[in-house]
Formats: C-alpha cells, structure tokens, sequence
C-alpha cells in the first residue's frame, strides 16, 4: 500500500481479495456461501441462557436520516384507527355498514430501504461497470436489482454472531470520527475477548458512535459526516477470516473522511463489489455491548435476515442475538 | 357452545380464555410470556443439520392483496439505479459533479404492513372499546397504537416452532374453503408427526390453501374470501396448550364464511383481544411442509420478528425454520 | 371584543358572521357561493394583455415543511427513466422484450395535501365537535372527509383575484413576525390601489414572509413560527365584502403568535369553520407582487381549481393570475 | 405513406413536423409557444355566461388504473382526521397536549403522475435517444427530468379550448376501439360545430370511449388496451392547425392497436418528441360533451396548468372550460 492509498489501492485490494466466480458464475449470495449449515449447527450450541438482545433502530421519525440522496426517515400512517371505533365511524367506513362487533385497525410504511438498520444487497454498489460477481451495472435498472438482490440473504442469516468492541478494548467510551480500525485493532478484540473469529462468522464492530451521539443528544451529521469506521488495513483481516457478515454502528462501515482522497467508500467497493461481503450499517450496538459485559461472552446465535424484498438493493431488519 | 355459535359464544370464551392482567397491567407482548429463556435454550437444541427454511412470501406486486381495506401490494421504487451509472448520470445527479468512483443503488418501499406475510400486532383488533389488556380503543390513534404495538416482540420471537400439517394428516392436498379447523384436528397432527405442542410454542398450522391458489393458478378470492381455518372449537386446545404464537397459510387465520353469523372474525377477538395471542398470516408453509415431511420432523428452531416500526399495528418479517 | 381576545371573542365573532345554512343545509362550498357566474363574466374581462403569473411553489425537496404535523416535502421518484433508455433496459424492464422504438418515462409523486401552496377544504378545521355548516366531526374519519372534501372547489375556482400588497402599501420590503393585519390595513391597500374588493373576490393578502426567508437564505421557522398575517380585527372586513377565497403568502394565514393565547388559530375557527371560507397558504406573492406593479393594476382574472382529490382535506394547485 | 406505415413513416412524418429549434435550441415548451398572450386575450373573450365545466376524473381508488408500467390509482390516507377529535386524541397526539380548542385534519397523496387525467411533459417520451428539442435522454434519470419538465406549462395554460366530439359528429354514441380518426373526421367536426380550429387552440378530442366503459360497468382493458384514438392520418391536421395542446378521453390518445406494426405508440413519438406537442390523456369528455351541446358552442375559455412538481414527466390537474 502507498503512503496515500488511492484508486490503485483500492484497484489491488479489490483484485487481491475478490471472490468472483469462487462460488461460481451464479453465485448470488458472496460471502454467506461461508456460512454453511455445519456452522449453523454449531452456532446453535452458544444458546445457553435464552437471554435476547435486539440491534435495531426503531423505525420512527426519530432516525438518523437528514435527506443525503433522497433518504428520508420512515411514515408511517395509519388507513383505520382505534379513533375510528371510538368516533363510531368504523363499520360505515370500512366495513360496508355491517357492524360484526369486531373492528380492525391497518398501517402503511415509506420508507427508503437504507433508512436505518440495514443490510446492503451486493447490488447496492457499483465500481466500474460491474456489480459483485461480474454482473453488468445494467442488471440494476428503475425495475430494481434483476441480479444480487436483496432476497438472497433470506434464507442464510442465522449463524454465529460475533461482538467485537474496539472502544472497549482501549478503554475507551467510544472512538473518535476519523479513527481508522485495522486488523490490529480487531485482533487487540479478540484478544481481550477470548475469542477468534472464524469462517461463516457475523461479526459486529462496535465504534459507540450511537453513544457519541445520544450523548451529545442529537444525530448531528451521524449520516454522511466524520465517523470511525473499518480502515483499509483490516481488509485482509476480513477477508482471511472468511466471516459471512460484517455489520457496524455506523452510517457507512468505513472510516470517514475515507482515506483515499480520490475515491468515496472504498472499502464499499472492495468489500461488497469484490468480496462480495454482506454489510450491515446503522446497527444499536450498545446494548450488546452492555450484554456481553455482563454475560462474559461475546458469541452468540444471531439472528437477522432481510425482508424478502424483490429486487431490492438493501433492507431493513431486526437483528438478534441470542444468549 | 349453542348449537349456532354467535355474540354470547364470543364473549363465554373471551372471558373464558382472557389472559388481561395474567402479566401484570402494564403487560404488551400477552403469550409472548409463555416463551421463556429457558424454553429458547430447548428451542435452540433443535438446530441438528442447520437447514434453514423461509416462510415468507416475496414482497412484489404478486402479493395477494387486491385492495380490501385499503391493502395493496408493495410498492419498490429506486431513488438511483444501476442504469443511471450506465447512463453515465450518476455523479452529476447524486455526489455533487465529484467522480469517487464509486457509484450507489438506493430503493425505496411503500407496502401496508398487512399486505403480505406477516404478525398482526395486540392492537390490531379492538372488540367493544378496548385492545388486548383492557387498553381503551382510544390508545390506537391517527398516530398509530400508543399500546400494544408491534415492537414488543422484536426481542422475543426465537423459540420452539412446530408445523401442524392438517391436510397431510388427512391425506389430502389441502383442505376445502369453508373447512374449520378444531382441536381434534390439531391432536390428529401431533399424534401422526409424533409431538405435542406445549407452552412457548410458536404453532404454524398449515391449511394448504396456498398450494391450492397455486393450481388454480390464481390469488382468486384468496384476500377476503372463503378458506379454511381455525375453527371456534379450538380455542380451548390453543388457550390450554399456552402457545406463544399461531400462524397459518391464510389470509385470515380462522375459517371463512365465520362460524358466527353475527360476528366478524371471532377468534381474532377471542385470540388477540383477549388471549393476547400473537397471530401470524399469509406465511407460505409449502416449503416447509416438504421440509418437514423429508427431515422427518414437524419441529425446529423458529426465528421470525417483527421490523421495530414504532406504533405500528402489524409488520412484515422473514420468518425462519432452521432444523 | 374584550381587551385580550380568547375563545369568547372567537365564539362570538364566529356566530356573528357564520354562514352556517346561508346556502342550505347541504351546502359544501361555503363562501364559493359568492362567486357567480356572472362574476366570472366580469372577471374575464380584466384580460387585456394575456400576461400570466403563476404564484405556486415549486413541488419538490426545496419546500418549507420541516416535520410538524407529519408534514414532509414532496417526495419525487422515477418508475423508468431515460437513464433506462440509454443503458438499453427498458424494452427489458418495461415492455415485454419486444422493441417498439418508443421508450417512455414515468414518476410517482408522495406528498402531504398541506405540503406547499394549497387550498384548505372546508373539512380541515374541526372547532368544538363540528366542521363547516354545522356537519359533525365524525364525518372526516381515516377514510377521508365525507362531506365538505376539497373537491367542492374544483368546478368553483375561476373569477376575479386581487392583490392586496400590505407591506407595498406601507412602503416595507415585508411585515416583521408578529404583525396582525386589519381591515383598516386591508383599506389602505385597496386606496392605494384604486380598486375595491367585493363579493365572489378571490383576495390575495402579501406580507412579504416569502421576501424575508428568501432574503435570509432559509426557510428558518416559516412552518409554524413566528409569522405576520391577517388579525383578527380583519374578521368583519372579510365578511362583509363576501369575499370568496382568501390567501396569503404564510404558513397559516393568520398572525402568529395567536392573538388569543388560550386559542390556536382562532381565524381558522372563524374563517373555515364558521364563514366557510376558502383560505389558502404558502402562496408565492412575490412575482404576482412585482407583475402587478409593472401592470400598474392588482385585479385579474384568477384560475386556481384544487385537485379532485376525493375524501381531501386539502389540495396543492397551480394558481393563476391572468391580465 | 406506404400502405401498411412503419419506422420510416414514423420517421418521416416526424423529420416533417418537428419543431426542433424552431423556437430557439433552450426550448423546452414547443407547441405551447402557438398560445400567445394575444391569443390568451381573443380567448378570455369566449366567457359569456360564466359555467364552469371541469374534465378531470376523481383522484382516488375508483380510476382505471390496473398496474401496467407500475401505474396504480391513488392512494389518499389521513394523517389526523375528525375520528381522532371525537375520540379526544388529537390534542395528545399532535399539540403536544395543549388543547387550543382547533382540532386541524391533514392528508397525504401518493399517485404516479401518469394515473389519471394528465398532461404529459415534453420528457415523457424518448426516441432514438433524444426527448424534444434533440435533448439526450440521459437528461432524464432517476433523479428526474433535468430538461423538458412538466413545470415548462405551468405559467402558460390558459386558452381558447375547443371540443371535438368526433361521435357526436357521427351521429353515434362512441367510437369502436380500434377506430383511427383523421384529419377528415376532425374537419367535419369543425364544419358541424361551426368552427375552425388554429394556432393556439387547446383542442379535445371526444371519442366517447368513457361513456362506453360506464355503459359496460368496467373499466375493462380501457388502460392499455385497443381504443379509438387519433391516427396517423390525422397529423397533418394537428401540425398545420398549430394546436398548443391536444388531449383525448382515452388512456393513450392514439388509435390502439396502433396502426404501426413495428411501432409502439408512433404518434407519441411525432407529436411528444418531434413536435414538443403537449398531450393529455384520460380527460372526462362527457360533462363537456353534454354542456357544448346545451350551450350550442364548442369552444370555451379553457384552463387547467400541470402541477409545478419539478422534474416531473407529467402530472395530474384540474382542467377546467369556462363558458
């Protein structure tokens, strides 16, 4: 790596570690083809106390977004209420004047796909032309992703979940914006944790930037601005470990500002074009943090597919992880 | 149970099966409480092979839905595509005029939260003023379900899931619209599949009608119309068997034409509103039925919450058999 | 009317000038009634030299909505694009496969009714149980308004506008927050101008906000805030000239703070529910303002239908004037 | 033009007709230029009585939508609403518990903008690779359309309308699908009206198709499916007679199943891309049909501006005729 990395880094990572065509020319799914059932098996024995921790953000107005490419928070309305059966109104209304004693109530949601907790689809990015695997950009049209969408992680988000907490680890409440986590960092983790990280792993990297900013009380520019995040040093780290999964507290996964001045996101490019690597962002780790402190465990089952969402570039979910 | 159930028989067994104030006053999840960490740690030795079978319907303009009570089918949209980046539009439209090389998907959802697979939260039915716990009606407002709303089983619904595969105990391909489904029927299933259904169960009960639209080769009258179902006579097996959760094939749980002529739906009343029962619909349980049928077992790891929509009165998941 | 007005003053002013059964007892267009077809006939003839000025916002993420009430800017989003075209996916995507030359474009707009520049409906104020002309509140549930919709106005909208330049008259570039416009303001004007208003006007007040926060480089607190606009002196003023709509250049049309501290928006009470007035909002008045100076006149022929929006509450429209 | 007409009649008749640079290279308004302010002035003129005939279908789920192109009907849903008055949440829910004795209801819109009665914009059609004016199609992406937007109309809408009630003309009550009306047909229109047709004009075209789909009960296959519509024939008519607009009561004003083989929808392509002619589509003829004849005349003081949503393609509106 150059003293300043730059397209040609990302070019050489991104060459250096894809997976295209490992799994095959069809190959929809990247990195989850580490997840093998086997795993899950495995993954299975760390339920030992029935202990459940959710990583995801409510979906309200409340959320982090401040409209950056048309994303907006979730609406959520409802088409008949509680109000309507109180105000009498309801059998008129939606039951065509026939009053069965029963009254129902229904909702509607807007919302962008990459909102707030979230897996992006390996059709989310495109780096010169090409999605994951080799497909053409075209196979992502107005009609949405015809190719790596969404619903291939459907069926394959249960396995072992790893928490690694780096602001833990240095003693540290959470770390900076700016602040690069490298493959040092991760392995310092799991060090201090008792644990390594393996193939078919769900790993979470915790930065605390969700408690920088409940602390200071505000989102601030927590979407789009300066974050810590994964450097670029610890893309072998990722890729050698041949984990499933890689999700963070973040807006974006990677350390922002990014450290190639002449390419955005390049670990996007590297991790999701290439590896094909399923990545999570937005993810409340802080009561998981909370939880393995006290449980003296940072593995668990976890669970967290996306909505079956056809053609979908991203989606949210509910993640869990299970004690 | 008079010889023609109705209005009497719905309030004899809500007041029967009620479980308001069973977990304190204060209580949202209702027989999500019979699903215990303990009962989690069972569920989990399950996991044998690591198979993972998903229930859910693709969310697409296939979807059932055809426009009762305002339900559409969702509705995806992309905010920036792949064709944009062919088009060469991408970086004038979205980062500024400034190439990073990098270039995004987005993708947006409008879907009623009814629309597909799906949980019906404690407040989506309302039975003579009030909601699940004695709630008043008026806590589910314009503004969405203040109580009882849908989050309260994002962190809980991982458990024992058992498939009651009524059609297959009977040796037929699915069961008739119009067919009620009674209790007797339920211990048939256990009795053939070698099981028995106990507390903190999450029970899905197969009715076949969706392989039935299939040959037909049409929703039909799927949303709304004539189907089998849960039958009035079953509410003491389910009441007594203390399931965290019950799901079928259908669009509406219970059998079709309703079994009280004066009353719309009453087991949603009797369930939901007075049980505190969380019901699930539209799960598509043709792929687990041959699961089932070649694992040969009718149980497993079930994964399956709710998306954490604040006051929201129902949502869509992913749910998951893993085996 | 005492010294500090509150809800008394708005009872009294609201009994004094309503038009509850004026126009019968099914009457849903309240004040449109003073606008006659004959009035029409004299409007069209203030058409002399064709110059038409157009005084609705822009549709779009620039809009002045900042959350309250749910309200949100309008959301625009393509179904298929040119960018399709060009990267050669819509006879793919959107036409079969089969290649008729022709490729075609579409887009879907989600917007809040009360979003930018709109017509209230005579249904968007409810004041101590009822709606315009005495209609219970109960009739605008979750399926929309029942009685007095937007849709009253669609066929209504044409006949004779008037500028009244308040901060012109006064020699201000704009109203400072806070003013309260009078009748005797409202005089003042139509000296200055040389024109009377009277019955079947369509009245357009300026404060010149939309100056101000276009001179402040940010909408800042337009929506909800501080704001001048008509008082409550204006009351008799506008009723008594019959006028048949009245807009402005503001969020809420009337000043802000309230003059009536136990009471918000009295002159909504007042105007919609009572008078069955048509009240406009967020009307851009700056190039009306300049056209009409440069014309040396302030009455047109003004065209401004809402949308047939049935069960709305509200309606954007492109509003017209014509000289 | 060759017996059966194909790509190169298309071709030729748009190579004759177009409008390209006509009015300068920054055009993006094409024939709406015919309708000068003078023309606005004689057309004014035409209001004699003051009636008011509006043309736009309602806005709401009863329209003919049935989901080709992703088109849907609209769907209106309340964000408050009088339900919630009379149930007394609203001063909880949405004034933050202050009751100022106002209780407001709002509303929310979500419609594709090509739904129902509609102008298109001069991006809605693309042709070997350019819209109107020889912009390139990349000029309309996801984020919409940079050039050639719907809001070009806004400012200009006002004019003389004519009806051309091409059955009536006939002597019968519609035109069979598939019918391709001429230029002739539209002449002897003009001679039984008493009127010629020219620069300027606003022109409807009456097929009578929606008095045939509300005789049959259903909007049976009216979108997308065969129609009478204007033929190839008639583009001499159109051209010469220098229309700023042209709108019929059909879902795609041109003769269907088109009269081109190997052409989807040519008369788009001629009229939308090479003449910068604005079509309307899905207008409600039969009120005006039925007042033309009372009144004895066919031409009237039309108006009836897109919405200024920006970058759209098209949009919806209220069109109004004045008599």
């Amino acid at each position: 790596m150059s003293d300043v990395p730059d397209i040609e880094t990302v070019r050489k990572l991104s060459q250096q570690y894809s997976n295209w065509g490992r799994w095959g020319d069809d190959d929809e799914i990247g990195t989850l083809n580490h997840l093998t059932p086997e795993r899950r098996v495995e993954a299975a024995k760390l339920v030992r106390n029935g202990r459940v921790v959710a990583m995801g953000l409510p979906l309200d107005e409340t959320g982090p977004q401040s409209g950056g490419f048309g994303r907006f928070n979730p609406i959520h309305l409802m088409i008949r209420d509680g109000a309507d059966a109180v105000a009498g109104t309801t059998i008129r209304d939606f039951y065509g004047g026939k009053d069965g004693y029963l009254r129902g109530t229904d909702d509607i949601l807007i919302l962008p796909l990459q909102c707030g907790t979230q897996w992006d689809a390996l059709s989310h990015i495109i780096f010169e032309g090409h999605i994951y695997n080799g497909v053409n950009a075209d196979m992502v049209s107005s009609k949405g992703a015809l190719r790596n969408d969404i619903t291939g992680g459907c069926d394959q988000m249960v396995g072992r979940g790893v928490l690694l907490d780096v602001p833990a680890a240095k003693g540290l409440p959470w770390l900076e914006p700016g602040t690069a986590i490298t493959g040092e960092d991760l392995e310092e983790c799991e060090l201090r944790q008792g644990l390594t990280v393996g193939p078919g792993d769900m790993v979470f990297v915790r930065t605390g930037q969700m408690a920088q900013v409940r602390d200071q009380g505000s989102w601030g520019d927590y979407s789009g601005g300066s974050a810590p995040g994964i450097g670029l040093e610890a893309v072998p780290w990722v890729a050698e470990r041949e984990v499933a999964a890689l999700a963070t507290d973040t807006w974006g996964m990677e350390v922002r500002p990014n450290q190639t001045p002449d390419v955005n996101q390049p670990l996007h490019i590297v991790f999701i074009v290439h590896m094909g690597l399923w990545v999570g962002e937005i993810f409340d780790l802080e009561p998981l943090s909370a939880a393995c402190a006290e449980e003296g465990r940072w593995e668990f089952l976890f669970t967290g597919p996306p909505l079956p969402v056809t053609r979908a570039v991203g989606s949210p979910l509910t993640p869990l992880a299970v004690f």
